[in-house]
């Protein structure tokens, strides 16, 4: 750090010596310091104080010239420029005010906290086993020059070559029989779910979803002003007979329930897709973590069991690859493609090209299936020292829902009336990260833990899920007491 | 191509041979050609069948075999599995339909349509002028092991070192003054306006927007419910007298009104400010297009006079760098900073995060910056050989709209009975592909010529708009007659 008057030179900073003096003066010329119509120092006098060298104080200059805040007189030096005043300190208030409903805070994301020592967060895969150095190599190979015609707006349904990969992946490990025209590229689930909503209800409409169920589905359907109601779950996945007959859209996690686990049984997928057809509803089949499976063979899914297109199948990588890169599938009938295009369209666009052509490769090159298989084995390490867990110390207070898939597990709470919330606050306190089963359904039951193995690094579950076991054989710190 | 029987394997694409292999063995599975059951030839038969090695039929075999879709049994050979049923041919149809207003065609892409001999598209950059090898290095910098944790989910508000960059820039260029918290990060124009529409108008809300406009904005109010208004603009841009008193929202360019051209004036952005002030009504000010000035210096923002918050600011990098990086931005006032976050959360999420990342340098080293001045000058010089025409053999068809900043240059027909559409058509004809000013006005008027000079090539500027000239001074093909 060198001063020259009032000027504060950061020369420790990443980035050329340049660039840190140009930032230092265009700081001093937009805070006042240095006014308009004041003598800059000539470059050899300044570049001698600050200890650069000349032709660094020259670019520098140079730079500001060009962009309007200095002017150079030829003979009489480096001026700040008359137009350079200062900027105004920005304003903070408003009278605008969001309409009702999206008063709220956004959803507190992962990345906002610091990793805990004990980390069974839900959702979250393990970026170590990320293939990096594949991806970057697949990445730059894309950002070749010529590679795509960066030049003109792409098709917002998605680069057609991965389409066509998602297709046959989706055929291969799936069994979706789709063809690259129904599939839609989307920047991960979540988008999906706001096309479709778009697309097909209207506002007042019946959306039914399991309760418990994924609450970022429950906040898309309640912002497009549907009416959400919450359909139990058993042991058999979503109870259909409890849907309202006037149901416009059915939301569902027929691999294994979210967050819950089992499979929705054949029976209630058949009496699932009757319901569809005599109510002329559609049904969002989504079918997160299906890669993650421990068993032999995945059900099948509920979209090639249905013949009469009302199905809507959404997938996501963020799982499977990693959040941070943001890829997700929505495949749909062909009658519905162009409305789905249509509000892409108007709402986001595509995913950047050069990142889908990369990623049509991953998956055509069978790299995809390659870190599956590693993930996969990482991640029954894991699952196997939560059940362990569960089945152990945890099991005095915990009963497992039986679950053959994903990156968590379920457990609910022997003593319904103990409050969960209250257990994952106290575990936090011992640095251990878990969920509340009461968080994810609008009437707060049932009450258990889940505990999601994604992002735990191996050798801290055990020890862990001791210090669970201790939390909740410990009194609650405070009455149980919960808001409703 | 060599054939086995049924088996046709592909040996000429891009991949690698055991892929190639792999491809045709499945498909023949998954079409039923290899029935469940059926002995596949032992390694080294296939291999001297196909003219391959060994490794690579072993390769595909065992990718298959862990894949379930065939079962190696110990001394018998290699079969394809009992599980690997056929896939059944897709379905097409569906009785669902989408909500009414969504049963439209997505707006035809540039990308969809083979690049003209001559080509004045509106709203296209220069893909050449693009540095693909620096902002390749940058990318690629940024997808090195360890540089961002991409197994959590980011901040949806955007990177928070590419924030804080585009508000020093804006400061910098457009005397925006916000802080990197008023700042969203989006994927384009389109997701910003996307976003404040939810955030802020219900159904049946007025939206005024300037009549011709930019129909990608109008689609999106009415996707949203609002009740488009259109009002006129003339030479001082947006005729702030003729708004709605019960306005939520007005949507305007005034750096250059788009398409015509003018920047609204002192006068009008005063009075639109009192408006909004009074009425408590929204301004989204579409800065498109302002790195493209060829005058001294530009205008004042209507973002930076306004004291009150209620001016949303948005631009995008899709004209300045490639359409193809999708990147935009949303300034917007801190009190609706929870409600755009919550929104943007629920329907995207963000931008991957290493390509955010090398944005953020490619502004902070001067990289953009100097992108900017080599593009100016290239598009500089392309404009003043449109400008050229429409002084000369143009001036007796069309009369030229000023305007001092963008990528297209607007005229007027000196006819206004003549139909612009028609001149359209016959000059795509002639390979010379120009649009029609009254496709962006609901009322069709005025009508001229909008002539883009991005995309185009210099040389074919001149001889391009000869021909449109000789277009221009041929009778009609067609009587005259349009809708409305």
């Amino acid at each position: 750090m060198r001063e020259l008057g009032d000027l504060v030179v950061d020369l420790s900073t990443r980035g050329d010596r340049a660039t840190a003096v140009y930032r230092a003066l265009l700081d001093a010329v937009r805070s006042g310091r240095l006014e308009p119509g004041e003598r800059l120092p000539p470059t050899r006098a300044l570049a001698a104080d600050l200890g650069v060298s000349r032709t660094t104080v020259a670019t520098a200059y140079d730079r500001l010239v060009a962009e309007g805040f200095l002017t150079a007189r030829v003979g009489a030096g480096t001026f700040v420029a008359d137009a350079a005043r200062p900027v105004r300190p920005p304003r903070r208030g408003t009278d605008l005010a969001p309409r009702p409903g999206w008063d709220q805070q956004p959803h507190p994301t992962s990345g906002s906290t610091p990793k805990p020592a004990h980390d069974f967060r839900v959702g979250i895969p393990d970026a170590r086993l990320f293939p990096f150095d594949t991806w970057r190599r697949l990445v730059t190979a894309e950002l070749r020059v010529g590679a795509h015609d960066l030049g003109v707006y792409a098709d917002p349904a998605g680069y057609p070559p991965l389409r066509e990969a998602l297709a046959r992946q989706l055929a291969l490990s799936r069994g979706v029989t789709a063809t690259p025209d129904e599939v839609l590229v989307t920047h991960g689930t979540q988008q999906a779910l706001d096309l479709v909503t778009r697309v097909l209800v209207a506002p007042g409409d019946i959306v039914a979803m399991e309760e418990p169920g994924y609450p970022l589905a429950r906040d898309v359907f309640t912002s497009y002003g549907a009416r959400v109601v919450p359909v139990r779950v058993d042991d058999e996945g979503l109870v259909v007979d409890d849907l309202p007959p006037s149901t416009r859209l059915v939301f569902t996690t027929p691999s294994h329930q979210f967050p819950t686990g089992p499979p929705l049984s054949l029976e209630r997928r058949r009496a699932l897709l009757d319901f569809a057809g005599r109510h002329r509803c559609a049904v969002i089949e989504d079918d997160y973590d299906s890669e993650f499976r421990f068993t032999e063979r995945p059900l099948e899914t509920l979209h090639s069991m249905d013949d009469a297109g009302r199905v809507l199948y959404l997938g996501t990588f963020s799982k499977s690859l990693v959040p941070g890169l943001r890829f997700g599938y929505l495949v749909a009938p062909e009658p519905l493609q162009a409305a789905l295009r249509a509000a892409l369209q108007l709402s986001v666009g595509y995913v950047d090209v050069p990142v889908q052509a990369a990623l049509a490769r991953f998956l055509e090159d069978g790299l995809h299936a390659r870190h599956l298989r590693r993930a996969r084995a990482a991640y029954g390490e894991r699952r196997a020292l939560v059940l362990e867990a569960v089945h152990g110390p945890l099991s005095a207070h915990l009963e497992l829902v039986p679950c053959q898939a994903g990156l968590h597990v379920t457990t609910t709470l022997r003593d319904q009336e103990a409050d969960d919330t209250d257990v994952v606050r106290r575990a936090a306190e011992h640095g251990v990260v878990v969920e509340a089963l009461s968080s994810y359904a609008v009437t707060g039951r049932p009450r258990g833990i889940v505990m999601g193995y994604g992002a735990a690094v191996t050798e801290s579950i055990t020890p862990g899920l001791a210090r669970l076991a201790a939390v909740l054989g410990a009194a609650p710190s405070t009455p149980p007491r919960r808001p409703r």
